[in-house]
């Protein structure tokens, strides 16, 4: 397969030269599969997928069923609607062919997709309906879905990350997940966890649901709590229009507010890494290990919320954030080699608490919560991806505020003792409030609430550093770092460990991990991630699935699949 | 591989031949890995692998590492510890090898073999040491973990289901988890799980810990919540006895109370099934279908608790329990390809639950007690059994009390509407007292509150059905059965529903009731089994772990795995 949609231009020292990656970065004006309409106080996000409009050959996208470059845009809305539209109360997501809502994810896709990117795949679709479940419940951007038709798989996975399911009653229309019996792989983007977690189906209910290709329609799918309203043809739209007012109306979104526009990021693509304006990626193939650094502020925080928002995408704080977002993404998608990833920072340490200071005393405002909001997410994207996250604190770093919750959502962190012969500068890690709980992890815990799981002592001391600066010793005795090192050890220790995590098996690792982050309480997020998703991969190997005769390879041959036997 | 311990005679109509299973039932007397003394109110036991005893042929049991008949020989033993010893109060886990408590599980066996057996394998180990924490919990007799030297992987993971670990300071002794350097699979028997969310074991610290090979001893492993106690080897028997001797003292045993001997088991195997006394095992092989059928007791509950012990392993309740655990285990590794389990009941309701009523009032005695806890323990196999379960509530059956939870535990249940011509008995389901949370699922809720999460109203509702017998419409209204259909569908209905459940990826089946069987919280239980286990599941299948190169076949060859090197 080829990607066809992100051709980049790379500049090397010797060379120009094309690089095809999958590219993260879209805008409306370029949307294929999307119609996003704003009319006053309600979006509509329609779905109109262009069947020859993949980001690989092989394959056309039928049905509205969707690839991952379906959902950047999707994802790109989303994100848009939150800062581009501060008036938008409620978006309504419907589709734009007839008598089909959404098919799901594409097939013959998925049939030919390599292992890591069927499950990259499925990763950053789970994250997009996060994110739209967040900007209902934290944004006040209340999504609902308009089922015009069939809504089958992904399909009707995308209705249930929306709060509010309206299907059509039109004796066909129906909501579906025929993934067991059509495919032998499971719902993978959250539906099984929603259907019982979320919409609180009956589990035995939902077994039956889960094994009937056709889907349900009709009074049953508001019985069984699959859908919320059924509304007769002849007043769909009317319906739908009413209810989005309805949510648009009780609103907390302010109405009069200017948008702040997501302009295209300052980003040049080198062949051994990514060039941003706050972030540099250096990807050491060898090592097979990428460094990302995050620049602090180089001026102090906006004056006031005005300020802020004229700074707009600007403004330090959603630069950063926006450059280390795209950063990960390529890296996750396009560098699956670069098994460890670095994180450092570089910058003005008061600088940095200086904005972070600013983010916390305007938390009321829209768009500085939005950026907060956005951290959010990026901190989680940081949690649940399969590489190896190890944050090196050094002289001259600015792990302060948001930045050092980076080093708390690493596997391991490491700090610089002391100072170096050339440099009188000492590593300092600075929580502040951004620590206490407004970036919570996936299961519903501050990072440091996670790390100090079942030591409440810990936590204690833990949460008296909040606001202050601490130096290695200081920071290892209240537990918030892994090691520190002196000069004359830093290199060689890291150097060893670097190389011992590059010749442990990548499958492992990312299993670990998976299991090691996220101790304590679990969330519908944590079961998405950690259980419905290691299910999944584990399925996507199998033979049944994904082997020559399993049923996504024999999906539209006409010929059966054939299954192992045996139960496992 | 042959599996040379369990050759059963086997009638047929046509002959005598031996059938090769393995068997879960065994006797102290017939241990080859164990050894188990009891005196006064402390038990020991400890590990003594027969190198040579390995339960199929290809590989040597050294170091104390263990295949499932070393671990079918543990499970019987904390099982009769619980039964035959009421007076024991604590128990210690040591080794008889010098320097060794247990490597864990055997490599050559994981290496060699198939998928389905690894994941039983796991799956059973865990439920033996989920079995060792609630002995602690709710039976009194605490467990502690006598580490005399190296503790690697499975062996220092059965450490960790006890509630207090010992380590020896010699310089030498030490606990490991070398899975992921070593080998490339995780460790699987609730390592993982149990250092962050049960030892609490700080996340970067638990990375760090997983990826060295050698593990970590003396000051250290106390200091990162490894262990316990570190105790110097001169006075390590001692210590030993003092705590356990403390731990007996504090615990509610009675100690003067009379055992109830696990007398050998009424079975008798068929080539389509197993008879036991009160339970029956018919195999359909062209349906991949096992009936399950449990009677309930021919005669009244107990006089009193006197007569319920001398009545022992006789008693109804305790002997219809141990043959179900027997046939579900038996079912579990011996027929892999019986993906649907049919469970039936046939007897009299009312004497079913007068033994119901007997059990709850007289919960306070330690052997009525521990029958209680065993169905739980019974019940929490089937939820985690990887087979399609249904339950057929027809005229004749008698779903009541501790049996109607096996009717909640199933992905289905359907029941019959209404009386056939031959028959003017109707179906009857009937909850009880047992029903309201004595028997709890791994997630922590009674069966009932995990059918209705989040939904009050009808938890509420079928909670006021407890004491009633339901028929079919009752019991359809009430939402505790799935379906209910009369004489004229009954047959047809069923038919096609099994046809279509068979024609099913077993695989994806396997993945999706785990997910659909636990709504609502997780615990540090569902965790291993729907967290841990799915990621070991795909690990196992990777590669990178089980491939010709992978690092479980390359174990011991000289050789240096070769790894995927992409991240998924």
């Amino acid at each position: 397969m080829v990607a066809h949609c992100a051709a980049l231009l790379v500049l090397t020292d010797r060379s120009v030269y094309l690089m095809f990656v999958i590219d993260f970065q879209t805008h409306p004006d370029r949307y294929r599969h999307w119609r996003l309409g704003v009319d006053g106080r309600v979006a509509t996000l329609d779905m109109d997928v262009d069947p020859d409009g993949g980001l690989h050959d092989g394959y056309k996208l039928k049905l509205n069923s969707y690839d991952l470059g379906v959902d950047i845009e999707l994802a790109d809305a989303v994100q848009r609607l939150r800062f581009e539209h501060p008036e938008v109360g409620a978006v309504v997501l419907g589709s734009m062919k007839e008598r089909v809502f959404c098919a799901g994810a594409n097939i013959t896709m998925l049939a030919g997709a390599p292992h890591p990117l069927k499950v990259n795949f499925c990763k950053f679709t789970n994250e997009t309906r996060n994110g739209i479940e967040e900007a209902t419940a934290e944004s006040g951007q209340r999504y609902l879905a308009a089922i015009n038709g069939t809504a089958a798989g992904g399909g009707y996975e995308l209705a249930l990350a929306t709060d509010h399911i309206m299907l059509i009653d039109d004796g066909s229309a129906s909501v579906a997940l025929p993934e067991v019996p059509l495919l032998a792989v499971l719902p993978g983007t959250g539906g099984l966890t929603r259907l019982v977690d979320k919409r609180f189906v009956r589990r035995d209910r939902a077994d039956v649901f889960c094994t009937i290709e056709e889907g349900i329609k009709g009074s049953r799918a508001v019985e069984w709590k699959l859908i919320d309203e059924l509304v007769p043809g002849s007043v769909f739209d009317e319906r739908v229009a009413d209810r989005a007012n309805e949510f648009a109306d009780a609103s907390p979104r302010p109405a009069d507010a200017v948008g702040v526009p997501l302009t295209p990021l300052d980003r040049n693509f080198s062949d051994n890494g990514v060039v941003y304006s706050s972030v540099t990626v250096t990807i050491n193939r060898s090592a097979r290990t990428a460094e990302i650094v995050v620049k602090g502020p180089t001026g102090p925080a906006p004056s006031d919320t005005e300020a802020a928002g004229s700074a707009g995408a600007d403004w330090w704080a959603l630069r950063a954030a926006r450059e280390l977002d795209d950063a990960i993404l390529h890296l996750r998608v396009n560098e699956l080699e670069i098994g460890t990833w670095i994180i450092r920072t570089e910058g003005d340490m008061e600088a940095v608490l200086d904005h972070d200071r600013f983010l916390h005393e305007h938390d009321d405002n829209w768009f500085v919560h939005e950026v907060m909001l956005y951290w959010r997410r990026i901190l989680k994207r940081v949690d649940v991806t399969s590489r190896t996250i190890i944050s090196l604190i050094d002289p001259g770093s600015c792990f302060g505020g948001v930045l050092a919750e980076l080093a708390l959502a690493s596997d391991r962190t490491y700090m610089f003792l002391g100072t170096t012969e050339d440099d009188d500068r000492t590593a300092v890690l600075a929580l502040s409030e951004s620590s206490r709980g407004v970036l919570p992890m996936s299961n519903g815990l501050a990072r440091i609430g996670t790390r100090f799981w079942g030591d409440d002592e810990g936590l204690r001391a833990a949460e008296e550093t909040i606001g202050t600066s601490l130096d290695a010793d200081a920071a290892m005795q209240a537990g918030l770092v892994t090691e520190i090192y002196d000069d004359i050890d830093w290199d060689d220790e890291l150097r060893i460990m670097f190389e011992e995590r590059t010749s442990f098996s990548p499958d492992c690792l990312t299993a670990m991990e998976a299991n090691l982050r996220f101790p304590g309480p679990e969330t519908l997020e944590t079961k998405i991630f950690g259980r419905l998703t290691a299910w999944q991969n584990w399925v996507f190997q199998r033979p049944s699935a994904s082997g020559e005769t399993g049923a996504l390879r024999r999906y539209g041959t006409g010929l059966r699949p054939e299954y192992d036997k045996r139960r496992v």
